[in-house]
């Protein structure tokens, strides 16, 4: 006997599988208690199929779903294939037709996760899908089975690759944005049109799910506030390393009083935090709790064999459940009454970069549009004064998202302020 | 219904799970499918109660175990006590009894743990040990769930918060060793008696126990070589640092070719490395395999909340598992044949501070001894001349354990060379 599978696409990530298959063999047989099968692939057409068969892959490639939906023996589909559709129809399909289904696919689980996840409950079919948050980082099933004990009150995370990898070069080696952006298209992390990645859009689908294992409740995509990376200066970055701290691309999930917020903004990290040394094209997940207190999750947030390590964890429970007669079982039980924050009570502090006229009393125009906020400064730099122009920088003490909204308006009301920046700041 | 637990101590660790309960209770009590109660408390005697009482502790608790071993209704039953009697014949007899039982005592499982895992296999019950390596960082239930898929090839780990604490003073301040150890000792991180701490001996009982979880293999205590940080001295923390590296007192097991080899020892990590950022009391277990790659899992390696989150989330496994009837699985199911490696195969570069006489001809006669040995350098620094004895700084390019053992013989034979220090050094 072995466990059957077919996988729904055959691209970078889904070969990842067999290899994993194919060099841990004992240890994913003993694991899974069963030896796991690829029986189906489903690729697009003939001239897809015809192509792998011609490049050496021995698989049953199949172009019709249909193929693997009527297959009884199939335990196990895998979908690999990323984007909306046709993945949500098939996964759907998938589900109605009793199969357990395991998906990497951030974009479809974080806009329509909630309607396939009732579907499988309702099916009792499993509905994994531990590599669509952070590739490699098993961090969906540790907040699910051993954080399960405890309260998380914060989840900070630098969840996307790309974007992190161009922060890097911009922080370390004083690239502008666009030479980061050239360079991570060159080597093939950003795609030709990047904006999912730098406007903060992929790390936002990611924090959708984030909240619903950290915190039960599941927030809608479009109620995600994002901000990317694309207003970045080198003068930006400049500043925040006079000031100790590093910018990153941070998706921050936080439970107050009255709900919990998630956005994804560039942030200020202190140096000191463990976040701001995770470089290059890796992400982290850094998890704030009443238990343990600080942990951080680190690793590869994409990759062929780190998401491929993910998707066939999830296939090896599954097996695991088949045999025990629980694979019904949620992928996550937390669920609690999605409840939103007031955003007067979400509190950080910020970055301000003003640019002012270059003459006296300035400093206190800005000092009196803060103080009728009443927000108070933490630390004020001048600079660049140019004769004509002065570039003014504050780092504020906690304030809300409120008061962050009403004073930025009244700083644009302004004719001659121009506020060239606002970002969020971590505080030590 | 509830399921009743027992706690045996009362001390810093064990009141943790009632705070936990307590501030947590709808999360846990979902998660466990039913509510936790702690029927009885073990503590050593009258005394003990009564101040316990007096304080206001509103538990039963019991002097004599046996009131815990016959009592029925008692599922779960808590080791919390530390060292090796009397916890070793309790938790012995808890298993006899057919109790499922959570312990987070390292010294006992690293060094009697498989005839306690053999005997929970037998009775079909529960021995669940996640805060046993790095209190509160979810490693060992993450390498059986997570990285059931992958095959780990090395684990690296800073284990130990008072010694890591230590040499974070003796890297950032340039403290001594002694001053270190007196402050670690004020702030309470540190014993009297530090010797399990600063020898490396506390982290030793955890990579066995990160052995079985991560390679299958139960390697025994006495074949993990330990060194600790009693004789970092200034003059080495600040060549590592000229070389760009940090030294940090770190968990080695890896698997070569011929087996596993685990080992505790002061180590230059490169400054870029991810453990090398791991500060103060802070723990973290780095892996490398062939799938994810690299992961790490930082957080607080002791302290009462972090390790009772991690008992509690046993706890609720134990309760889930009661419910599913599986209770009897092991904690790790991945059990190979345990093969030690051959010294020969174990390689890795080092550092040598070695006196020599101050006068021309000594590197030569340096380079001869390791040319003897086939080992060559990476880099070398002659320092301190004093026109009487100076001092070489060698780091070697790869070389085996048995190179070292004989190259350091050679050296230690020739009676004007003094080798002041070896260490690992963690190739970039």
């Amino acid at each position: 006997m072995s466990i059957k599978i077919a996988l729904l696409g055959f691209g970078t990530v889904a070969s990842g599988v067999p290899f994993l298959l194919k060099e841990n063999p004992s240890k994913i047989t003993e694991a899974a208690h069963d030896r796991i099968e690829i029986t189906k692939v489903l690729v697009k057409d003939d001239d897809e199929r015809n192509r792998l068969l011609a490049a050496g892959n021995d698989y049953n490639f199949v172009t019709n779903i249909d193929d693997i939906l009527s297959d009884d023996s199939i335990d196990i589909v895998i979908e690999l294939m990323g984007r909306i559709e046709p993945a949500r129809t098939f996964i759907t399909k998938a589900l109605e037709a009793g199969k357990n289904v395991v998906s990497a696919n951030k974009d479809l689980i974080a806009t329509h996760g909630k309607e396939l996840i009732e579907l499988a409950k309702d099916k009792g079919v499993a509905f994994y899908y531990e590599a669509a948050v952070a590739g490699g980082i098993p961090i969906l099933r540790t907040l699910a089975n051993s954080l399960t004990s405890d309260k998380v009150t914060r989840i900070l995370g630098v969840l996307n690759g790309t974007s992190n990898f161009m922060m890097t070069k911009m922080v370390d080696e004083g690239w502008t944005y666009e030479d980061a952006l050239k360079t991570a298209q060159d080597l093939g992390y950003a795609e030709s049109d990047p904006t999912n990645d730098v406007e903060g859009i992929d790390a936002a689908y990611k924090a959708v799910i984030l909240s619903q294992f950290g915190f039960g409740m599941t927030i809608d995509f479009d109620d995600v506030a994002h901000k990317g990376i694309t207003t970045i200066t080198p003068d930006d970055v400049a500043v925040a390393q006079e000031l100790g701290y590093v910018i990153k691309l941070v998706g921050d999930v936080r439970e107050v009083e009255s709900g919990i917020s998630a956005e994804v903004s560039p942030t200020f990290l202190p140096k000191a935090h463990p976040l701001a040394s995770v470089n290059d094209v890796m992400n982290a997940v850094f998890v704030e709790s009443i238990g343990i207190g600080e942990s951080m999750y680190y690793g590869p947030g994409a990759g062929q064999k780190p998401t491929a390590t993910s998707v066939t964890a999830d296939i090896i429970r599954i097996c695991r459940r088949i045999k025990d007669g629980n694979v019904g079982k949620p992928f996550n039980e937390f669920v609690r009454e999605t409840k939103l924050a007031n955003p007067a009570d979400v509190k950080s502090h910020y970055y301000f970069a003003i640019n002012t006229p270059d003459k006296k009393g300035q400093l206190l125009r800005l000092a009196e549009i803060f103080n009728s906020e009443d927000i108070s400064f933490e630390q004020v730099l001048q600079q660049k004064a140019n004769g004509t122009r002065a570039r003014v920088v504050i780092i504020t003490h906690s304030m809300s998202k409120t008061q962050l909204a009403d004073v930025t308006a009244k700083l644009e009301a302004v004719e001659d302020f121009q506020v060239v920046n606002t970002l969020k700041v971590l505080g030590e």
